[in-house]
């Protein structure tokens, strides 16, 4: 079979090229396809079942905090997008434009919404009157586009799939402690769900979000020793209250500014997964977000029983998201079409297995065989995807934590750059001209200032003045 | 309040304007509000949650045949659109176009998917080689945009969102097997969770979708006497298949085009629970689909004990959902919010209330007042609910049945449509040029050709001649 061969042939080794890894684990687990519009990719099943997974787990956890959806349109008038000086300079260069409908000319160009703070806004401007309206805290599901120049699956697209949080609150207080909310939200998500450990911190005044007061974010390092983005959660003060009039009246029956906050988390986090636990067989998938957490694979499935023995295996995990997969292939070119495509647990059940009451489960992460009683299957599943995804996460947090590094002058810092790629804890003097010159420097990005701050010396890492912040660096994707 | 004020004014009622009580509802209710885009609603959390339980029924449904979901890029280049005649001529007038990215003009411009066929495909003959590869079952949710020119909350706006599934088969008869039914499922989610009766058919050559080889849809009869087409279901034959050479090599090693289908229900259906079930006091949610299907409305709330026992009485409802209404607001003006909401079930429970054991139940659609006591209300509640459903759909039936006529002249056709609102069922040769004369004199058109069929008479009600099927008829939205 053609489509054997393809599958059978090994993926690039991460150590010779990680980019080519990872563009054959994206391509090869089938997680997309490449369309036949530049810089859109097609989310295949494998793919976008993680994405409706990673939806599900966050979905329920903003309705947890008041947070209800709604659907705003995608479309942006060049007007209402121009409202915001800084929004506008930000995102203009990158959006798409509708300029006919039908046959039609239109009389004022639409854009193709590259994030939604001026629908938001437009909307909340309409439906807040007074502080009983107080707090908005509304979400969408839905995709985005943005123009860029070069892409790559899941961490540059020019349409992606996201969620945005736009919430209005009566005062600078609570827009503050929502800001952080959603942010420890995703956090959290990403340690216990996808098993990636985050540094949360704000971004530098270059790096924040076109329009906002403060910006904050997830950090993560990947297995290449790069970092990235991997959600935003954006105060931003009164200005676009101010740019949009959405004013309510206070208890008092004075005129008031609502303050606001948005916050974001897109298929780009697909990429993070890949690339923290991958290796050299594919994709590894965190068993609480993996669509199929268990694999049985039925050997010698034409004799007598098997097939039937693997159901009843199926059955009784039904606690679990469990497939049987009896195509008529080899047991062998199973085995590896299920490690690259990153499935937790793969049970293999043949007729001296059946005959010894045992099954042999295969851990996906370390390789590790383990022969168990049928009797107890359904525990023993049970506490290897709990062990798994704790140990998944412990590595994560390991790697991260051992390429990790600090400097205290340039020489230092771009000696680590060039040689141990990772994160580099370093004092700033909070200058924009310091994170400019190291940037030209050594390619190393501001990543953020951490909430947990340490004192790794006195003074400015690059101009050497008294520091204000250590903050994050490194090159980053 | 202002607010308050704009809700406790009377909506128009049903009788005396049809249209404006629909639009009415629409916004009172909050599910929908008009945004800066002209033709594009923005879905507000009580229309949007009502769209969430639609995906969250119809998608689990959809798997369970099999369905695997996927996402296709939302843009379609030109020239993919043009790949297939029929659908291109159908589409193009209507596309909104994208003619500049960022700050540059494109080579190629591209269309806003209107449907995604000409993506499907183009995506399957990448990946379909073997008979191996078959069945292809894939959905995506999604908004797509036609460019109409005049549009209505929920029933035809510029953007809506839907599903399209797309699959791809190896006979023509798996095509039409998997045709007939998705449509059985969208009839059947209707009338199970929406409390709609169907009228299942298939679709004129006149009516049938752009490109397709049969159209089959669900036909419902609102309450002004007006039909709705509520989800279609289409078979392509092979011929998609062959402007985009999709091709597998079968069992035999022979070179076959494949056969493929279509179907998509859309935020349009909404506009169906709006106008089947809604009266002059607003919206009716069926139980089923409810997102609220029980509030509880706190008597003399500031009294001790009452909020109290509303949280126990919830507590106690843990298997449906229900939500406490204590706002600062009188119950007068709760009540009305509620019914114009829609919510089943409204549970009063006051001082007296609590000193009785009991609390007053108040069902959305017949306002029947029941006094229960506490001990059983979860039980109560249960079977009121179901109860409800069962009776909005027998008397969602009967309105249809009452207002289904038949008609075996041109003389009694114009007649029964200029005087009674509803379906006609009439005998036609099938002949296109009676369709369209019938349309010119009376207004109506065909919705479809039933799998129920019934012979009213022998020949044709416009031309005379002999009959070939019964159709349905009707003016629709």
């Amino acid at each position: 079979m053609a489509q054997e061969k393809k599958l059978v042939e090994a993926i690039t080794s991460m150590e010779t090229d990680f980019a080519q890894w990872y563009t054959d684990v994206v391509k090869k687990a089938e997680l997309i396809e490449y369309s036949s519009v530049r810089g859109c990719m097609i989310l295949r099943p494998n793919g976008y079942s993680i994405w409706e997974n990673i939806q599900k787990e966050l979905d329920s956890r903003f309705k947890a905090t008041g947070v209800e959806n709604v659907y705003m349109p995608m479309f942006i008038p060049e007007s209402l997008l121009q409202k915001e000086k800084d929004h506008v300079e930000g995102f203009a260069p990158e959006v798409a434009w509708v300029t006919h409908g039908g046959l039609e000319p239109l009389q004022e160009r639409l854009c193709v919404r590259p994030t939604s703070e001026t629908l938001f806004c437009d909307f909340y401007s309409n439906i807040i009157q007074s502080y009983r309206d107080l707090p908005k805290l509304y979400n969408q599901w839905c995709s985005v586009v943005r123009w860029e120049k070069t892409t790559r699956p899941f961490l540059r697209s020019m349409e992606f799939l996201w969620q945005e949080g736009h919430t209005a609150h009566a005062t600078a207080e609570q827009a503050e402690e929502r800001t952080i909310q959603m942010l420890n939200v995703y956090a959290d998500f990403c340690e216990q769900v996808l098993a990636i450990p985050m540094i949360k911190g704000r971004k530098s005044e270059k790096e924040k979000f076109a329009g906002a007061h403060a910006t904050y974010t997830i950090e993560a390092l990947m297995h290449d020793g790069k970092a990235l983005q991997s959600g935003t959660s954006h105060n931003f003060g009164d200005g676009f209250a101010k740019a949009f009039d959405i004013q309510y009246t206070d208890n008092e029956n004075k005129l008031q500014y609502v303050h606001q906050t948005s916050w974001g988390m897109s298929t780009r986090i697909i990429g993070a997964i890949i690339m923290v636990h991958g290796d050299d067989s594919g994709l590894v998938l965190p068993p609480r977000i993996a669509p199929t957490q268990v694999m049985i694979v039925p050997i010698m499935q034409k004799k007598e029983g098997v097939l039937e023995k693997a159901a009843e295996i199926k059955e009784k995990l039904g606690a679990y998201r469990v497939k049987v997969d009896d195509a008529d292939k080899s047991p062998g070119w199973k085995f590896s079409e299920q490690e690259m495509r990153g499935i937790p647990i793969r049970i293999e059940i043949g007729p001296k297995d059946i005959e010894a009451n045992q099954a042999v489960i295969v851990r996906r992460d370390t390789r590790e065989k383990i022969t168990v009683s049928l009797d107890e299957i359904d525990k023993k599943v049970g506490e290897i995807l709990t062990l798994m995804q704790a140990e998944m996460l412990e590595r994560a947090r390991t790697h991260r934590d051992t390429h990790t590094y600090t400097a205290t002058n340039m020489e230092e810092f771009a000696q680590t750059v060039a040689q141990k790629p990772g994160f580099i804890k370093a004092m700033w003097c909070e200058d924009e001209a310091c994170e400019k010159e190291i940037k030209e420097k050594t390619g190393a990005t501001s990543r953020c200032m951490p909430f947990e701050q340490e004192k790794i010396a006195d003074t400015c890492v690059c101009c050497g003045k008294p520091a204000k912040t250590m903050a994050y660096w490194g090159k980053a994707y």
